[in-house]
């Protein structure tokens, strides 16, 4: 089983990164580009055939180490 | 019109960051898990109403600066 992790910033949390990426883009004259925000996504291989304890596991994985829960959120696709 | 551009390394290309990953979560206990690959995502708001001259921008945006494309590939997802 494969799973895919999204982690974002939290609405409101300052993304100075996002920030740099918008005003180089806009340097290179890319029209049009308003807001970035950027995160981190996670391609997982799984040896777990259990959808809910693979669920388990992965929830696990993000609010232990892949994602700072006080400042991100994260999502899990499972597929 | 937003957009979601997902940054990841190409198969084959060694993820010395994602096997990092993979040895804390096993030393967390955390059975089950196997290959792990780290990318990034940039959700991007952009004030273009065209769908057409916003997947250019993007891609112009991924090919110069978001993404490495010798050793990653992108992927645009308009909403």
């Amino acid at each position: 089983m494969k799973a895919r992790i999204i982690v974002t910033l939290r609405t409101g949390v300052l993304d100075p990164q996002g920030k740099a990426i918008e005003s180089a883009l806009k340097s290179f004259g890319l029209n049009g580009i308003g807001n970035v925000r950027q995160g981190k996504v996670f391609d997982v291989e799984l040896e777990i055939a259990d959808r809910g304890e693979a669920e388990t596991v992965l929830k696990s994985a993000c609010e232990r180490l892949l994602a700072n829960t006080v400042v991100e959120n994260y999502t899990i696709e499972l597929s």
